[in-house]
């Protein structure tokens, strides 16, 4: 077999482990927790389904590229929970190395390629990739609030945190963000969001 | 919140089932069983590194989503192994009703797109479905050869059968049907993928 097609069915193998990263998540129907790949591929099928919405036009397939290979570094960095203050600390050195790592098994323009799109998205600074992180900040948020806020129960996440990441959505979606901020305002009238001392002064 | 979107956000949860729905092939590293939509995310990437093997250009964006949504119906209808004969006989109905159930939940007009392409990825006569094709038989392909034929040995399945699926895949690229022949020729000179007496008097 050609050694160009050989690298990139390693790396098609070595991304299997994606399967295997759980995040804090829970599925629908208080299921169990949700992993990565399966994260991924409904942000995939979100953004084609919801690119109307997107405050710029996209091209849907590098949007969904990008969903698709977001968490790849997770594979050796793990998952690091959005409200994870401490592991946020060290999260890019982490994954700076696994994306060194995991993209250098393909051939050289595709790691090139690949190591691009996701810089793009974590830079969040062009249509897709903002349009790409709404994806990433409502496709949880969907489920947390089927499954009655149980998520952030568990963490005893605040509202406030929760607006801080679910804000970089106004950016990619100014309509999925009024839906998000729809949802928020109901978890935090039932009480299934905390509103910390410090968000109650913010409002006085 | 506007009806058509929450019509979307309701397809967007329902579809949340399809981590539910596990199929015969197993995880690399001799792992647990792999589930659908862990399968479609594994398939989108496949089709995005590999689309310079397509026999025929292909519209990138759409083969993604075909690869996504493929499987969306096996919510209702169940996985159908790929040489379960019994099962695969009434596969079609199971299917059609499923697809009109779940389909129906999104806006009529994103309703008959995602209908059409299910229905062009089953009926594989365009570049898009074909290629889609390729990836749903080389994607089991490369976990089961990894874990040594584990799952053809579980089912005893033959090369015979296996050479009938994965067929399919030269219509899509004739590079990864070389590859993928290659694989099989391993394993039967292996002894992991049995040669039953029928394919025997075949080859004589």
């Amino acid at each position: 077999m050609d050694e160009r097609l050989q690298k990139q069915l390693d790396f098609i193998l070595e991304i299997d482990k994606e399967k295997n990263i759980f995040r804090q998540t829970h599925l629908s129907g208080h299921g169990r927790r949700e992993n990565d790949a399966e994260h991924a591929w409904h942000m995939g099928i979100m953004a084609w389904l919801l690119k109307e919405y997107a405050n710029e036009p996209v091209d849907i397939a590098k949007v969904m590229i990008m969903c698709l290979i977001h968490d790849i570094v997770e594979i050796d960095a793990g998952d690091t929970y959005a409200y994870d203050e401490l592991a946020k600390a060290t999260k890019k050195d982490r994954e700076d190395a696994a994306k060194e790592r995991i993209f250098s098994i393909l051939p050289e323009d595709q790691k090139k390629e690949l190591t691009a799109l996701f810089d793009e998205f974590e830079d969040c600074l062009t249509p897709e990739a903002r349009f790409a992180h709404a994806m990433d900040n409502l496709q949880p948020l969907i489920l947390n609030n089927s499954n009655d806020g149980g998520d952030w129960k568990e963490h005893g996440v605040s509202a406030r945190q929760v607006y801080e990441r679910q804000g970089t959505t106004a950016a990619g979606s100014a309509t999925l963000f009024a839906v998000t901020d729809e949802i928020l305002k109901k978890h935090i009238q039932k009480g299934t969001l905390r509103v910390a001392s410090e968000d109650r002064a913010d409002k006085a």
